[in-house]
């Protein structure tokens, strides 16, 4: 079978194209051929002669075309701006998460018309479709409320996604993912940052700043988590889900104060000494709107899971990322 | 103060001028400049000198622009590819609904970065933003699941509306308005043209036919009902909406049998002798996705408010379509 990554290059995207190079395979066949894309041309993967890397812009005219000219019988839909530059150009956010999804569901459904076609689409979407005012913890029926411009074009890839998928000329499912910790890597400005970087950091040794208070719970997963969530996705049968092709991804509900309380049992208290408490209304007030968890009900019953404490996502961590060791 | 009527040729559209007309003002400030369009040029209105009637395609290029040049205070955006259009002709249906309701909104928006220009925008949206399976009664905080492109489409431009007027681009208000009953005017091929046929035919002595049994249970408002929620929406001070910019409507929950019973009361049973029950399994199958009931606690919290019985819905129609005046 074909695989198209398109957001091949991002964290996420090297992660999960390293797991479909070792597994060989997905959903019973063996992968025959890789199609990696990004803004950037992803690295060619070492051993494994079939892949294709293309560097394009998925909102210029025929670039999602030449996508799916291999008719991909999977895709993995990862592309996007982040949260943080769709709020700060307005143009370039709409431009390439709603109108480049769009322009992948069209190509899609061009390549269908020409010759039947209707491949599985992994769409990646966030929990940022929701914001406040939110119940302690969000069912699943529970209405999209995005509060920044990132949020609102996920959301509105969900809904085209579920749309092309009735029509048939896809095979659609939508993941929300939580936020994903502990991102590898330097810090990045996000507002989300701090959730990973005072475990991060510390673990190696560097300083770190915790900019909201240790009562702020929010909703996270591993990368391990995520790779598993878009495996199962491209896998499972789609028929369970009916009309409503997006899933809120399990994660772990943990405060702050819970994250520090695992790091300290991971990598005890010399580690925590290196968490600077320096308070941020700003990013305080970002993070005060942000979701803080969900009964992700229908994900579970589907079989999807993630951590169970935050021991255990520094652990994933500590073994992916710094070969299992401690220092 | 400007006006812009976006759909002004369709039956609410007309209806809405016809008050805006006999008013002259609006949200305590007089109407100076009414600009009508639509895909066919709208009627231009009697004994009113400053109107401007335009045929229109909103999703060609340069029409947005045009429509917005003369900065009105107030724009009514009720233009639409209706449902049953929208399904039958896929780009049609995204061409107007979708690709149109964004022009509209970055015309706005790129006229306010000429000048400061933040109008008030009054979107209308539909119940059909959701599908099965559903509450028997929806709560204001329920998911969108559209189970149409039209659907899909309303649900779309609720999501931009937000975000436009997050950043400040725009004033919106979405509202969710309920199968409007009764239509005036000749039947049509709509899956739901028959809750206002029933009623309708009968009342002008033609026998009508009803696909469905008698306990389907759906959501209703007169075009009278849909005019004033159009004008308060208008009108409101829209703070308290939060960054949540679409409302239900109220409504009346009401059964096919609880029609035809309103029916007699009113019009007595030579009318209803008029209706032929002659089951359709493609219509009830349609029409078993479609809400049945709302909360809309919001909106009515907001002062916003519908008939409380069919009665009340029929007479609406023998005072405003047939001159107050039973055959």
């Amino acid at each position: 079978m074909k695989i198209l990554v398109v957001g091949a290059a991002g964290m996420v995207g090297r992660k999960l194209v390293a797991s479909l190079l070792a597994r060989g395979h997905l959903g019973g066949r063996d992968i025959e051929a890789l199609i990696l894309a990004d803004i950037v041309a992803p690295e060619t993967p070492k051993g494994f002669l079939s892949a294709k890397t293309l560097a394009i812009d998925l909102s210029a005219p025929g670039s999602a075309a030449a996508l799916v000219a291999d008719r991909p019988d999977v895709i993995f839909h990862l592309a996007a701006i982040v949260s943080g530059e769709a709020e700060a150009d307005f143009d370039k956010g709409y431009r390439i998460n709603l109108d480049g999804t769009r322009h992948l569901l069209e190509a899609i459904r061009q390549a269908g018309q020409a010759a039947p076609y209707r491949p599985r689409l992994v769409f990646t979407s966030s929990i940022a479709v929701f914001g406040e005012p939110l119940p302690a913890e969000i069912p699943d029926e529970f209405m999209l409320t995005p509060l920044t411009s990132y949020g609102t074009q996920k959301a509105i890839g969900e809904l085209l996604l579920a749309d092309y998928s009735r029509r048939g000329f896809v095979d659609g499912i939508g993941i929300r993912l939580p936020t994903i910790a502990i991102r590898p890597g330097k810090p990045n400005k996000a507002a989300s940052g701090f959730f990973s970087g005072i475990i991060r950091e510390p673990l190696a040794g560097i300083e770190a700043v915790l900019p909201v208070s240790e009562d702020v719970r929010h909703w996270f997963a591993s990368p391990r988590a995520a790779v598993a969530f878009l495996l199962q996705a491209a896998e499972m049968d789609t028929a369970p889900l009916g009309q409503r092709r997006s899933l809120t991804m399990p994660g772990l509900a943990a405060t702050v104060g819970e994250e520090i309380a695992a790091l300290r049992r991971v990598a005890g208290d010399k580690a925590v000494a290196l968490i600077r408490h320096e308070p941020d209304p700003v990013i305080a007030g970002i993070v005060a709107g942000w979701p803080q968890a969900f009964t992700a009900n229908r994900a579970r019953a589907l079989g999807f899971s993630a951590e169970h404490s935050f021991d255990e996502i520094i652990r994933a961590h500590v073994d992916d990322e710094l070969g299992s060791k401690l220092r």
